[in-house]
């Protein structure tokens, strides 16, 4: 009663008031007028939104349909891509990589840390027959953004497409797939787009359509081909998710009302601002370089149980944080600001998680942390552009 | 203006108020407990409209998804399996098994027409290599329905699957998975369970399960044993759509009220309505036996054209009617009548079908034509269990 309940995951996302009643309204029919109206809209906005002249798919699934989408429709069984792993979502496009029966060149990564260009350059010299990268824009489980516009160069020019994850990047920091020669680029629907999960987006290059063309179908319900025919006339290839749709018609019509990058300003200076707070409460952020924007991953110190500090925040103050996963279970916590937040709502999460942490440690902490944060914010805004390193 | 929009196609249906209202709501995270509290709510009522001890799994796909599921996770290359294909839907489970390397026996049926057990027995007595058999329960492209129940003694004792596209059946009229021995049966979000598209639902036989183990993952998305081992702690393998989940979990709160054999009563007595009034405007339903409940397809004199009928309806309206598909277009029309739908809506339906009608056609109507689809409504409601043919 208290304290409103807040959503700071990085993905779900709290919903725009608008878009939520949007969800409410009466159905449509998928295959009447109405229908195609709304997704010719929402093709016109998503294509801005990618920076791409390509059509942008709409799928009804999870972001990771749309992960298997580009697996099974981009490549052959034992065609050799490179995978970049450097977190929970790295090792998924390992797996999916490896349930289609591609031959998988790893590049392991530090978690927390970015893929060295380099590295990618040297494999692709050594090994001519790889004929994709597969990676992630920014990698969700430590909150890393991958150099994508450095590999778009070099793979520009040659035989391998350059396969990227944008989940939690699309929409949260540039990410534009054309001027960065990325051949195919995906995104779901909870995370930059603010819409409830449920829906993913995809969008190929002309020379991934070409590579599309001479793969073996494999897949009935993600058929890209079949899918990009129907979608050219604002219909999907089968019964779409109508409300999500809908929903995202009044999304894009939020994130483009003042141009996309007032949109990833504010997401730099709100990550400006939890990463300074984070510093005066006397925290460390887990990734020093090429952090995620909208996502903070923190350090926790020794003393602090994870899942006990989520716990109290819940219970006390109706604030929902993600924790790490999988070998970061209980050593960090995650931060995620994208979606209907701001810097009100983040001084909450600070101020509570502050007091909370005292409970479990004595920590080094400025007195008016909440002021320096409010500061690096609006610094944030201000040198949005002339500077992207703290 | 003057007359409100209603629809009235074969899914997606009209949705009830409280189900619409609930996707207004506050995300909330699904790997937190308020989402575990609803699923849970979900799986158990899911158990209840399936008619099995088996758990339901929930998948973020279209109908489609979990047919492709159905078949990539039950059966591997080569296997032998029946597809009866006897209109578009039975069309697609063909597609599925030959995309997926499955050798397809077909059983054609005249489309209108439900399929002769005893061809199905010779079939299976003549090929011993035949592991599966994919059918509609609801034929939704003709509006018929198949025997499962026979079929299912049949292949009981049998190392033969029992597949049943439940889409537009289940929630509609009785189809209890187990009592029936089916062994994997599927439904759709936006047919009998009255929510918008975007979800689908699969429960699998101990037989089914036990094959499953035994086949090669080739799909990663669909991946049911997984998902099975999340589910079973009211979780999901990936992000799944929460917004439809809690509109799933209200939707069954409604079907559930009263029992669900009030549910096909009222879906029984509509279909009388609808049969009897089609006939007092002089027409004729398409399906004479084994007829669908919840929708109805009405053969169209030459004289008129189905696109433009469906047109006229709509403008002058507000009625979205489906026509028909593939080598039904333009010479049938299907009325749906699933979801939060009633007999006065459905008077609304009959009253302007037969005023558009009289334009191109001269129909033999009877003059009191409304009244007497009023009677069979009520007869319906009355008869209901008695007798089951007209």
């Amino acid at each position: 009663m208290f304290t409103k309940a807040r959503l700071f995951t990085p993905g779900p996302t709290m919903v725009p008031e608008e878009v939520k009643l949007e969800m409410a309204r009466e159905m449509i029919h998928h295959r009447k007028e109405d229908f195609k109206e709304v997704f010719s809209s929402v093709q016109r906005k998503l294509k801005i939104l990618f920076g791409t002249k390509e059509l942008v798919l709409v799928l009804t699934s999870s972001g990771t349909g749309a992960m298997q989408a580009s697996v099974s429709n981009l490549f052959s069984p034992k065609e050799e891509v490179v995978v970049v792993v450097g977190g929970k979502f790295g090792q998924r496009w390992r797996e999916i990589a490896e349930r289609f029966e591609l031959k998988v060149n790893v590049i392991e990564v530090e978690w927390g840390k970015a893929v060295n260009v380099e590295e990618i350059e040297q494999t692709l010299k050594k090994n001519k027959n790889i004929r994709g990268i597969l990676i992630q824009a920014s990698e969700t489980s430590t909150g890393v953004l991958h150099p994508i516009k450095e590999i778009g160069e070099i793979t520009r020019s040659k035989d391998v497409l350059l396969v990227v994850d944008g989940i939690s990047a699309v929409g949260v920091s540039p990410c534009p797939m054309d001027e960065w020669h990325i051949d195919c680029l995906i995104t779901g629907s909870q995370k930059g787009l603010m819409i409830p999960p449920g829906l993913s987006m995809i969008s190929l290059s002309q020379k991934a359509w070409e590579k599309a063309k001479n793969v073996k179908k494999r897949d009935f319900y993600f058929d890209l081909l079949k899918e990009k025919e129907k979608q050219n006339a604002y219909q999907t290839l089968f019964t779409p998710s109508v409300v999500l749709i809908r929903a995202l018609d009044k999304a894009l019509d939020v994130l483009l009302k003042d141009g996309l990058d007032e949109v990833y300003r504010k997401y730099w200076a709100l990550t400006c601002m939890v990463r300074k707070g984070i510093w005066a409460i006397g925290l460390k952020p887990m990734v020093e370089k090429n952090y995620t924007w909208g996502l903070t991953s923190v350090l926790l110190p020794k003393e602090v149980d994870g899942q006990k500090l989520l716990k109290d925040l819940k219970d006390e103050y109706n604030l929902i944080l993600a924790g790490g996963q999988d070998k970061l279970k209980g050593k960090i916590i995650r931060i995620g600001y994208m979606g209907d937040v701001d810097w009100i709502d983040i001084l909450g999460v600070l101020s509570s998680l502050k007091e909370v942490l005292d409970r479990y440690v004595k920590l080094d902490s400025k007195p008016n942390f909440l002021e320096i944060a409010v500061s690096a914010y609006k610094d944030g805004l201000k040198n949005y552009g002339c500077t992207r390193s703290m």
